[in-house]
């Protein structure tokens, strides 16, 4: 029984702050780390780099879309290849401050809109996944768990780390529970602890509509930017650990 | 006798065109591509290093400042770290488009600003060389021929090609003449044939005040964004072809 | 019997040059100037209102996403509200140089994915005119001739120049022919003449079926980005002359 | 007896918050609003004048290097009329959102890098006084008391609010003391409340080194992106009106 959590990180701008990096750093295994074109920046990359290492928290590139702006939330309509090539130049980009820093990738999670599309749109997740074996097809892709991406990367032959959202509802099918839903958010501490054990434990979550079903996931992801966000990641890590369940990078749990 | 010819490449943006990388390309064995800070952007990152790969031109980061505007031309005040960060980012964003083309980095170019800072301050060279150092200390640094700069990485260990401007007349003191200065820029193609062979076949060149001096370079940069450079970079091929002379990516030249 | 002669202007940026606006600047009677967000920064705006003021030329803001890198082309997602603001902010500028020259804004025109989706998308449409009326209610709305912006600029009260492009067919419903169509974009300058003349005289135009349809038209649209966009600017602007068509300022033909 | 308070707004970014305009601005008169160069978008400056406007507070233009990434705190080298043009630019896009408010611009305050450039270089603050001239003789420019900056733009005609900086110590040579300076930050509320209220009393100011001088200013200045700054302003606002002096936007205390 292994669990990965993630959160991303680095998403600093220069004056600008965003997320609670140094305390959340301390409960989780994996860092997304944003590359400067949603968030983030040479400096705020370099130092997210370092103290990942220090705390020995396996480090990925979260690549977005060039919108600082909108914060990489909002699609943007992109050409045949752009997407592709926006996510090498990122990757390439936070990994040399990782080789500076003497640490390797461990792997690429998709940032914001970009991460949503590639979810559900097959060219979006094409040119996601070119990108990430064209750089090493070693490196192992975040993906929303039960998603047409996750299966496009697994069929491609590239490792992937199903994702679960602890504070998010799921429906029955397996998709999450959209925020407009009653429910879709879980703010209830205790409840969130329960979620992760069983999930963890046994693979199983109760749906929004009570079901009980399978669910497949290697990695937890904490959202760094709501307040209060360490908590919930001290809260997860806590309860995991409790039961016996070993917090691990996901490279360790695949 | 071995002489490696490098320019300036990729410094077209989006729907904006700079240089005439597909005619020049036929030329050089050394080519610098913008890594989109001051000019450059991930398509036309993908596209140049295919254009060097095809042509066995060897590759090289051209970091400059974060000024497109400006196209790295203005001297941008920062603070310590931050050039070094800059230049790891650039070199990391280049390097995975030469990674998933199937061909590594042959050498780092600092752009404008960031060329001519670092040529003559210590602060700036000691950020480059540092920059270039974390990345991989196999890189070779461009750097101008006699400067502090060249100096400081020569002694840090760092494999070095000193660069010389064929169109550019040079001082006794072994410095460029400034381009306000009569004569600074050679405008006769037959002049800056024979220069360029006499520094290649003898390691001399005549200053402009009609003095001859010792010079050594590695490697004689083309203005790719000169109207007919290409012309220019024809006829330095030509001649030195003709005279013997090896053109070889600087790799093979130290 | 009047016509204004529309072209985009001001749109290079930084050391990066777009159009042949010097020669066009000749020919027309409006120009819409970029405003530093698809296109054009502070330096070519005020070197594009001098240039019109000196050809007497009127003067428009042409605002776009902000999207240098994909040149206003490419749709992005916007918030309720951002696109509004986005286009203040752009008229805004461009009225400075404007007022610092001593002229007055005659137009808005929205660029690229903008134009286009204000063309046909409610919410879209009603940001834009929002915007214009807010910023001055006398300014005029230049917008494709027969869309529903048209229709919804002229109920809420604006003045809106509808805009024809001479170099391309039209469907017998009125609008373009999509670009994939053979015969959509017109090369031979014999017929683009003939089309004005007879367009800016009868008010008809044979659509790319062959039915004659009238066709109201304020405006002719030169695409100043396209090589010899020049030469048939000059075709137009001599045509419509030589058939004794007043070319002016839309300003004077509404 | 007269005081204006005045306090940088709207520099958030996107996602990105800095500052605590909703509690700030209850305590100033007038409003120095960022213009998407250094900081600010076109959202926030929309919500930033109308909060100013609901507030009675006079709003003015801070424009700054563009420079997102170092927040306008870093030198930029500029080649002539740059500044001027960035300036214009700025002014403008900031004033189409009061235009379509229904308020008009006050004044002009630099921001960063470029205020303490202009400050003591000649040339940049001719291009300042230039911009600011060109746009509306009428405005007023906030500037450091006592600088070079101050005399020039008094010289050409322009009001200039001279701006004193209650939490900072001076010379008995009328300048900031540097931040290096023992001393040079004052922390104590009490210390801070006694010289404003002094100052604008007496126009008298005890130097740091403990001289008594005069001291002739018009607008105080709230650091609004130092933690606890509505604090600071609360004391300084209230301290003003405990001594019967008149807090009114610089307009009225010229």
């Amino acid at each position: 029984m292994r669990m990965d959590i993630n959160c991303d990180m680095g998403e600093s701008f220069g004056s600008y702050r965003i997320g609670d990096d140094d305390r959340i750093i301390a409960f989780i295994t994996s860092a997304n780390i944003a590359c400067g074109y949603h968030a983030g920046d040479p400096q705020v990359m370099a130092k997210t780099v370092a103290l990942a290492r220090q705390h020995r928290v396996s480090i990925g590139a979260h690549p977005g879309y060039p919108d600082l702006m909108g914060y990489g939330r909002r699609n943007l309509e992109t050409f045949p290849g752009e997407i592709s090539n926006y996510i090498l130049y990122q990757i390439g980009a936070l990994a040399a401050f990782a080789r500076a820093a003497g640490v390797t990738l461990q792997h690429v999670k998709p940032h914001g809109a970009l991460y949503n599309q590639a979810a559900r749109d097959e060219r979006v997740a094409r040119e996601v996944i070119h990108a990430v074996k064209a750089y090493d097809p070693e490196l192992i892709l975040f993906m929303l768990a039960g998603s047409l991406c996750e299966e496009m990367a697994t069929s491609a032959g590239l490792r992937v780390a199903r994702e679960a959202f602890p504070d998010r509802a799921y429906l029955s099918s397996g998709q999450l529970a959209p925020r407009s839903m009653p429910g879709a958010v879980l703010d209830d501490p205790a409840r969130v602890r329960d979620r992760v054990v069983k999930l963890a434990t046994t693979g199983m979550l109760t749906s929004i509509e009570g079901k009980e079903m399978n669910f497949k996931a290697d990695t937890l992801c904490i959202h760094g930017d709501t307040p209060g966000a360490w908590k919930l990641a001290a809260e997860i890590h806590g309860a995991l650990e409790e039961n016996g369940i070993k917090i691990l990078p996901v490279d360790h749990c695949l």
